[in-house]
């Protein structure tokens, strides 16, 4: 899937875990052990267990989504894990990874994607990328991660596509 | 250990696993994958993912709970399911499997307890128990599990011993 900004859409193999490695380090918003749980969560989605996304620009790739069914849910999302290299930011990674991500959700039936991130300021851009994408905050677990450092939940109703939307021409 | 109401609260094994099965079919709460998913959680804490806890009546094991730490975060954990049997409901085994829980989190440094139940009316029993146990409301996702069922999240700070709470005697 290539898009108008030079943009390449494509799933993820075991060949894609160095870059996937070097974007996490590189992006600077994880911790040493925030990265070695991001790479678990990719080898169990190379495993099947989830799905993995990834963006391509110019050969290499860029950024990287990770998502997966809530279980006991009837068409419930998590999203794991997202990351844009900060050599591609500000390039329409994210969004492209985000429609990705929720066009493949809308394929399988799903109808919402959740995630959870900080509510540290460091988090700021992330958080306004989120809710710029259309997520609703639905939660705040106070000091969840650490003192100071809450939990923000958030929601995306994903279930009708973008066609079907009175405001997709926004 | 054991309470003045005559209840035994103790680590479970693989000894317990036909007891946890029936009471999770027992109490009725509980559709069959959601009773395939707490038993694939009670062998998880077997193997040592999960913490296990049960609380026995006359011999018999009467409810239990599985709780885990919260990975990323410094001090919390999150009950993944408590279970009491229906002919064991209003004799305190939900309060000494909290307690026990609470004791367990305190005793590795945990400071909240973070669990997530359903908004459905038939869970008002669940959710008022929870309350008066003192968790919080930290979150309410619109229709997670299904249309009209939301996720509430609650959180509770478990990090003071109940002798250093100043309404210890309340």
């Amino acid at each position: 899937m290539s898009g108008e900004l030079g943009l390449v859409t494509r799933p993820l193999g075991s060949v894609d875990r160095e870059a996937v490695q070097d974007a996490l380090a590189a992006c600077g918003a994880f911790s040493p052990e925030e990265i070695g749980v991001a790479l678990e969560l990719f080898d169990a989605g190379l495993a099947g267990d989830y799905v993995l996304f990834g963006v391509e620009r110019g050969g290499l790739l860029r950024g990287y989504v990770c998502l997966g069914k809530a279980s006991l849910t009837a068409a419930s999302w998590y999203l794991y894990w997202m990351c844009v290299h900060p050599a591609a930011q500000r390039l329409g990674v994210g969004q492209a990874l985000q429609h990705r991500a929720e066009a493949y959700v809308r394929s399988r039936g799903g109808e919402r994607i959740v995630l959870e991130t900080s509510g540290r300021p460091d988090y700021g851009r992330t958080r306004r990328f989120y809710e710029k994408a259309g997520y609703l905050p639905v939660g705040r677990i106070p000091d969840f991660y650490r003192p100071g450092d809450d939990c923000l939940i958030y929601s995306k109703i994903v279930n009708r596509s973008e066609q079907d939307r009175p405001e997709a021409s926004c």
